[in-house]
């Protein structure tokens, strides 16, 4: 693996101060399944009363935690629920011996908890297609047991890294009629980005009371609208987990219809997603791309996907050139409805390109000043309708290249 | 523009001895339509009686000069023809202005050489958006056109390059029971390579009689088994441009039927094709990946080309790395049928992975030392069916990035 010694450009000053969710606690420990000298499992409790909900990779070849742990999420029983994730190997495409891995990890996590085994949840990230030593992870469960601690949530979402150069968490507070709920979330994921979903792991807690179908309903939905409008290189990890507990330790009860609940979870899902594209491997540049004017919302974001994961237009992105023929050329490969001459172009509020032809009023040196921020956006219109999608993405630097010609995952 | 100083490390010993292809002459000149201290325009004449075919970009926004060429290629007439090309600016989403750029290129070869406008085809590769300066290139005609040589296609092949690191061309002799007929034919393009079809200029001819509907019967046809067949990039060029020309000139005839001339034509489209691979921005691996087994044919392709564009693969692949996981990954999101636990895969003949598991018998150092070689074969047998693809492509190196990031397209 490559070293990473340098935190993202693009990462933000330091790990928010995510409050205490009352019914849920943390623990990580060094178990060297792959890594040395730094903390890569962790388990969150969460108390008897708890609902969960999930969101998983639509890949093919997904992994065997994956896949055990989309079995388990529908059932609901009234024990608690424990979430135990290891770093440094991801447990894909291991076969059979895949399964029993998974399965050795869950059952001692719910033997030491007191748990049904359908109420243990696991994932693994990190090299595919080598065997998973879960001895080494098992061997760990009573120590982590022991230190589980409802504000050592931190320490949780640093033992999740892979390539990683920052820990991400995100968090908010909602005042309801009933009371104050609070929600804090962690996330990992640096390559391997791209929809359905990013690749990534996604950990979310609430001390709300919310009926298990109602959290399934408010997550899925909002995922469509944050991780899965996100992509960072266009592959899809076999590994992509997003699951969310909520505790009900606060007393007050959400329902899937709950706006004011339902906009702070964006929020916090939004906040989790731009964290996990500014530190995209390699990454100097944030960008947002945003089309309009598309014959449909599906065409808008297939012009927008085809933007930002175009090579191209990624590593002009990366040289900083105001570079609008290669956005051109992404409406024009991308298979959707496009039309020359009724394309417009800008970076940020500077008009490039109108009508099938640069701008009169365009002045290269503004577009490259848009360029030269850390955070960058392109507003396309098509011209054609009134469908819009927003995709989030980074630029195509050495520095991906470097982490990914040696790096094993 | 980034400063291509290195041969590609894949690049042939040297440009092939091409064939004198009677009725065929050439000319090339440098203009200064961008570069400085190099030809940038070519001209090919074809004499009376020639028919022409073309295959296009697809791309709903290409270029003037394509959109020409498409009005052109279906009308036949029994007058000669001309092909002029330049590098250095591509004419695209240059508006109206592109329109005329082209009709004022056209016409000046068509008046100076004595031809109706339809029958006068153009080609523009490079920077996209900005104003083709076509006065430089029609300055130039009468000293093209007084310059015309039937040996002069080596010349013509250095002249339409542009991140090309080395001319290239193909040809084949093919005796039929007429006689022998010759073909000849060249191409450019290195990045922005992506079916549907490469970015890149081609320009084929023969000195067989091909009626005009055999002759695009014959270019179409291969154009899917060949250039649509190799990805660089996954990007779509807005000028993508095949123009085949038969003069007749030997006497023999020929119809889309003909066996042995299509095998010949099919070997000349593929070694440029994979010539245009082998001079990938930055590649140092020229990369087949075959893919049997599939539901369908379709999704053999589908599977292929989710591997042959997936950065992470492209990326081990330059580091020498025999990553099979994450050809796995690029199976699984591809989006076509697969199964994890019926899919196997070869490195060249080293069985590396089957039945989603890592081979018993697959040892590393075997897999690594495949990885070594400049060309490297990716064999996947998905284990549904009997569908079969094969796509070629290359790594995706720090060259890539380097070309890329500096060079304005």
């Amino acid at each position: 693996m490559a070293k990473i010694t340098s935190r993202s450009p693009l990462a933000p000053e330091s790990f928010p101060d995510l409050p205490v969710i009352k019914g849920v606690r943390f623990a990580s420990v060094a178990a060297g399944v792959r890594y040395a000298g730094r903390t890569d499992v962790m388990l969150a409790h969460l108390v008897p009363g708890s609902t969960m909900a999930g969101v998983f990779t639509r890949s093919a070849t997904r992994s065997a935690p994956v896949l055990d742990c989309q079995s388990k999420i529908g059932t609901h029983t009234g024990d608690g629920a424990a979430i135990i994730v290891n770093s440094g190997n991801s447990n894909a495409f291991t076969g059979r011996n895949g399964i029993e891995s998974t399965r050795a990890v869950t059952s001692a996590v719910a033997l030491a908890m007191g748990l049904p085994e359908t109420r243990v949840f696991s994932s693994s990230t990190g090299v595919i297609g080598e065997p998973l030593p879960h001895g080494r992870i098992t061997d760990k469960v009573e120590e982590l047991v022991a230190a589980l601690d409802e504000s050592a949530i931190s320490g949780a979402a640093q033992a999740i890294m892979t390539t990683d150069t920052f820990p991400k968490g995100a968090m908010a507070t909602v005042d309801l009629p009933g009371g104050t709920v609070k929600i804090a979330g962690m996330a990992k994921g640096s390559g391997m980005i791209a929809p359905d979903m990013a690749t990534m792991l996604v950990y979310i807690f609430t001390d709300a009371a919310i009926a298990a179908p109602d959290l399934q309903t408010l997550v899925s939905g909002i995922n469509d609208k944050t991780f899965n409008c996100i992509t960072v290189d266009s592959d899809t990890s076999t590994s992509d987990t997003l699951l969310m507990g909520a505790t009900g330790a606060s007393g007050v009860t959400v329902t899937a219809k709950d706006e004011a609940f339902a906009q702070a979870l964006q929020g916090v899902m939004l906040d989790l997603a731009h964290q996990v594209v500014k530190d995209g491997e390699g990454a100097t540049k944030f960008v947002t791309v945003n089309v309009t004017g598309a014959a449909s919302a599906a065409d808008a974001r297939t012009h927008a996907l085809s933007i930002a994961n175009s090579p191209l237009v990624k590593t002009a992105l990366a040289g900083e050139d105001p570079n609008w023929g290669r956005i051109v050329m992404a409406v024009g490969k991308s298979g959707a409805a496009a039309d020359r001459d009724t394309l417009s172009i800008r970076f940020g509020d500077i008009l490039v390109a109108e009508n099938g032809w640069v701008s009169p009023e365009y002045q290269e040196d503004l577009g490259a000043a848009h360029m030269k921020q850390p955070e960058i956006t392109i507003n396309v219109d098509i011209g054609l309708g009134d469908g819009a999608a927003t995709i989030w993405t980074c630029d195509l630097t050495h520095g991906y290249i470097a982490i990914n010609a040696d790096y094993r995952s």
